[in-house]
């Protein structure tokens, strides 16, 4: 079987821990042992996130001086390396030395006249005080949007419509290499008028670009591993209750957070609609459960409507 | 013909010029420009440098806190992913859509008893006056010494031993992909007591890692690109002299730079050693002289002897 795994920023750094190597090291290290089993019997791409990597970058650049704040394009490739070196060494501490194992990057194009440019939503890096953010977004450019009590810079997040260079990825998925590529959505690019790719200052969807890459690998399964077991309808309510599987139609009946449940489900559907193969939500430390049919929430259009945990 | 390209500091930022994104931009461009051409009838690998940018996000995250001043191996992988970034997307708006690109991160294995452990002899990011660097040697855990008037950090630079995943770079090359890898002599790692791949606060001679892969690819020709002609004996000197071709003893008789084109020669003289095959140092704007034979500086153990310009 062949299996795109998108990895949460979860995999790579908790929710309050300093963004430290040893931190994110011993993550990566958890991460890649539940990942390291399917290597033997399944093709494997794993994705993986970004937000708080490029947000503490940009932060460094900025605090540099302007010549040395780089543009999101950039620091997105900045944190591909990064992430993605960190999971190779710890897949490959944990894989036989016979599976091959490679790390490319990927640019992403983007239409420029997607309508995400013209609002951007996407929040970026850390909150500030709206003083401080109004400063800020004047030195560098940046738009701010109000955050809850607090401001933060925003970015428009534009849905990917092409990976630039996928055949190399396809080639060595072919050969039973283990591919680490499109971390944080993919290298954010568009045309300019001449026809040429440009870097863009935007981030695309981690999980939206992982669609798009599950899809044009033809892979079997897409299966984006989050901090939580399942898909819940009703959140946080004393109804809340486990989705273990659904058409994309079903579980587009539900309301799902924005910032967090809402993309995934998307992308599930998506990948159930266009592939016409199944699309898994789900826990990490869930993997063989989720392989079984027996944990996480499957979106596949050959389910018959909705069942529950 | 199978080429490795090894892209010296210059091409990437120019002395005294800002780091900033769009220096640095318009010097891949012109690099890319150079190259573009080899892709039509060769094999192309293409491996860069990173000195500057690796000093730069050194000098970033020491000021950002302890948490976040990351170590070597994770710099070394972020400036892999940004510059390799660059000349691909360069590389992209040059060639025909049907020529393949791919940016690989290249882990490279030392001998963690390498004797250059013990005395790092490297200098890395800037200079400062002794009382700063002792602060920042006390603050940072690092090894400092005197450069000229001033302080800067030093690091171990160990011997390349082993490209830790080559294989998909080979499948690559073989199904003619323009391949950018091993950037800034590699991501150093080396195995801990119980055999397990650790990164390292090292940096390893781009040169040497390149000569290395150069080797093992099998490649037809290992070129520096430098920002000089060729190699000069007496470099400097009123009596300066280009050399043409040289086996790898006459050009040991020389004596060069430490710090610039000594570890080139020594290169080029390794591949010619090792492989039976050419290795050229010269600028990457007389690349068509080069695989003309007309123009560099071309170390074969199969010339005779030493040629002048």
């Amino acid at each position: 079987m062949r299996i795109v795994v998108a990895l949460g920023g979860n995999a790579l750094l908790r929710r309050g821990q300093v963004m430290s190597e040893a931190n994110q090291r011993e993550n990566v290290r958890r991460a890649a042992a539940a990942l390291a089993p399917l290597a033997g019997g399944h093709e494997l791409v794993i994705t993986h996130g970004n937000g708080p990597q490029v947000g503490l970058l940009a932060l460094q650049g900025a605090s540099s001086g302007p010549d040395e704040a780089y543009p999101l394009d950039v620091l997105g490739a900045e944190t591909d390396g990064m992430i993605g070196y960190m999971i190779e060494r710890e897949m490959r501490n944990l894989l036989p030395q016979e599976v091959p194992l490679a790390t490319l990057l990927t640019m992403i194009e983007v239409d420029a006249g997607d309508p995400a440019f013209r609002e951007p939503t996407k929040f970026i890096g850390p909150v500030y005080p709206e003083e401080e953010a109004r400063r800020l977004a004047g030195e560098n450019g940046w738009l701010i949007k109000q955050d809850g009590a607090n401001w933060r810079r925003v970015v428009a997040s534009p849905l990917p419509e092409r990976i630039v260079d996928l055949q190399p990825v396809r080639w060595l998925v072919e050969k039973g290499t283990i591919v680490i590529c499109a971390g944080g959505g993919g290298i954010p690019t568009a045309r300019d008028e001449s026809g040429k790719l440009q870097g863009i200052e935007a981030v695309i969807d981690k999980d939206l670009a992982s669609e798009l890459l599950a899809r044009e690998l033809d892979a079997d399964l897409y299966l984006m591993a989050t901090d939580v077991d399942a898909v819940y309808a009703g959140w946080g309510t004393p109804a809340q209750r486990a989705i273990r599987c659904a058409t994309p139609d079903a579980i587009r009946a539900f309301e799902f957070p924005a910032g967090s449940m809402g993309p995934k489900v998307q992308a599930a559907c998506l990948f159930a609609e266009r592939s016409g193969r199944k699309a898994v939500i789900g826990s990490l430390s869930d993997l063989p459960g989720i392989l079984a049919g027996t944990a996480g929430t499957t979106v596949s259009a050959s389910v018959s409507g909705l069942d529950w945990h």
